[in-house]
């Protein structure tokens, strides 16, 4: 099949998150909503922290490939599957492979930090890197594809991965109802806008009317420009941005749909909110969070929220820590001040 | 009253933890157990690790504290509370006295880590320093607690202390058989033995006849010669090992009757191998633990519990996770190696 073709239903939504959840539930974690009266001083209100960095491989992206293989076909699984990101998706698809027991073969780019591609290895998967400067990527996973006539594992725009990353806000709406917590507004971290998509269905059903943020890095808001185009848009070239996990270079069609219609508002941190978020989550949470994972704090910790209104609860999603070992130590080290120097400026 | 003595029930068990869940249940976090394919393989076994640095103030101490408290009588909270520690137990008293509404004092080693003192601060206690080359804890506490008619939180050697801290294990007991998992064997740090004795009361409880290990720092391994001796046995003075947390000068009298009736056996682990596991729990589980929480997972990294037999499934606690960001920044950097100039050797 070419990458542009969806095999999966046209169908999206409170059903197919809650389809998703019943599917994969025997091989996720269900991972804790969080909170500290510490953190909540700091940040002006009271933040309920979905920790998805505790999820299988590390962050919630093993949701959704799960999601995905589990739907389709028994062939699929004899087979393999392909896929490619900057290192979160290639390590839930290298540990999808061994969990349904079939090759893996994960499209990485040279620029993505060691304990990535050391993550996908450790699962048993086969890495093949690319130069993001000079190679398209979906090329380099197609070669692969006609090789060995093997299952493609989009990234996020597909219905499959989107209901499977929706199932964090399933349960984050469970957590919260059961702690008798009814949130204002719910806040998560964006770049093709399969969580954010996901996310934000299952919330909005949950909690109609609660005001939806989804974060991006500064310079690097394609979301946010193609929300208010209406078509998809793409960012420059990454390698600029500690948001490594959410500086791709473009959104999802079907992703952009939905968070069309659910009416988010964007925002967007910069590299020092969201090491000064990492830091935080280290500090008062004990939760190892990557820079792209801690966006969503980042933006609620830099009040963007509270500037029409103040807000009596905040639910965010941490969504992955899966961090360079140097880059983690510069940043919580040094009297809690964020590490400047990781990227040479 | 003299701290001598206490003013608890003489009963221990599996009910007084029972009694205490449901006591804590409304303020505690039902911490998260986690595991990893990778962790487990270089471990040479499946480690199922309770995750209680995610606990409210970073540590299973705030259970015990908060039980005390809660089964004390209101006076209690009229005049307020004071503890002594090397930081963990004293940001339990500091937490509890912000939940409960009282005052709160904590008496602290001018050697604690200074986040720990922070983190007491932050709750709003009252903050007073001692010198451990010098000073008496107990006696500080004591001339504190004459001024004002307060009351006494001990740091383990008391029943309502132990059964709080027992409720981790009943926690991580109700997890694994609601996954499946009959452990073979249950590791836990071991300093005065309020979290030891209760966590094994209750898995002993569960899985009887489960094999029960303690695990104190090289050369501070009282509760080893304690039980070897059948009387209460003391460390030298502490500072010269990175587990702050687990190298406290005595055991308790009571923990100690409840762990040589329950039949443990010791292990040891030094500096190096608490920092490796310090970095395998951020690498593999994103948690972030102080040395002295991971002493139990560096017991089974270095292989101590598979001398005589293997085993399929091992439960541990990591039981905190309030650590100095400079000395945890410096052991996960430089390509996972511990950090070895932390005490200057």
């Amino acid at each position: 099949m070419s990458l542009g073709e969806s095999p999966s239903s046209p169908e999206f939504g409170i059903e197919a998150i809650r389809r998703a959840a019943e599917r994969i539930a025997p091989y996720v974690a269900n991972t804790p909503v969080l909170s500290s009266k510490v953190l909540d001083a700091e940040a002006g209100t009271h933040v309920l922290a979905k920790a998805e960095a505790l999820q299988v491989t590390g962050s919630f992206k093993f949701r959704g490939a799960l999601n995905k293989v589990l739907a389709s076909g028994p062939g699929v699984r004899t087979a393999g599957i392909v896929g490619y990101s900057a290192g979160n998706h290639a390590a839930a698809i290298a540990a999808v492979g061994r969990i349904v027991g079939c090759r893996a073969v994960v499209v990485i780019p040279t620029t993505a930090p060691a304990a990535k591609v050391q993550n996908c290895r450790s699962w048993g998967a086969e890495v093949v890197f690319y130069d993001p400067a000079t190679q398209d990527r979906a090329e380099v996973a197609e070669s692969i594809l006609a090789e060995g006539n093997m299952e493609f594992i989009p990234p996020f725009d597909d219905y499959d991965i989107m209901a499977g990353a929706g199932t964090v806000g399933l349960e984050l709406a469970s957590e919260l109802d059961a702690a008798g917590v009814t949130p204002d507004a719910v806040v998560v971290g964006c770049s093709g806008g399969g969580l954010a998509s996901g996310v934000l269905t299952a919330m909005e059903h949950h909690f109609p009317g609660i005001e939806k943020y989804i974060v991006e890095p500064a310079g690097y808001n394609k979301m946010a420009r193609s929300l208010a185009a209406g078509e998809v848009c793409t960012n420059p070239a990454p390698g600029a941005t500690v948001m490594d996990g959410i500086s791709g270079p473009v959104v999802g069609d079907r992703c952009l749909s939905v968070l069309g219609r659910l009416g988010v508002t964007p925002l967007s941190v910069d590299d020092d909110e969201a090491l000064e978020a990492v830091a935080a989550a280290f500090r008062y949470l004990r939760v190892v969070v990557e820079p792209a994972g801690a966006a969503s704090l980042a933006a609620v910790m830099s009040r963007q929220l509270h500037r029409s209104r103040t807000y009596a609860n905040v639910a965010l999603v941490l969504s992955g820590g899966n961090v360079d070992p140097a880059l983690y130590g510069g940043t919580i080290s040094g009297s809690g001040r964020p590490f400047r120097g990781a990227l040479g400026r």
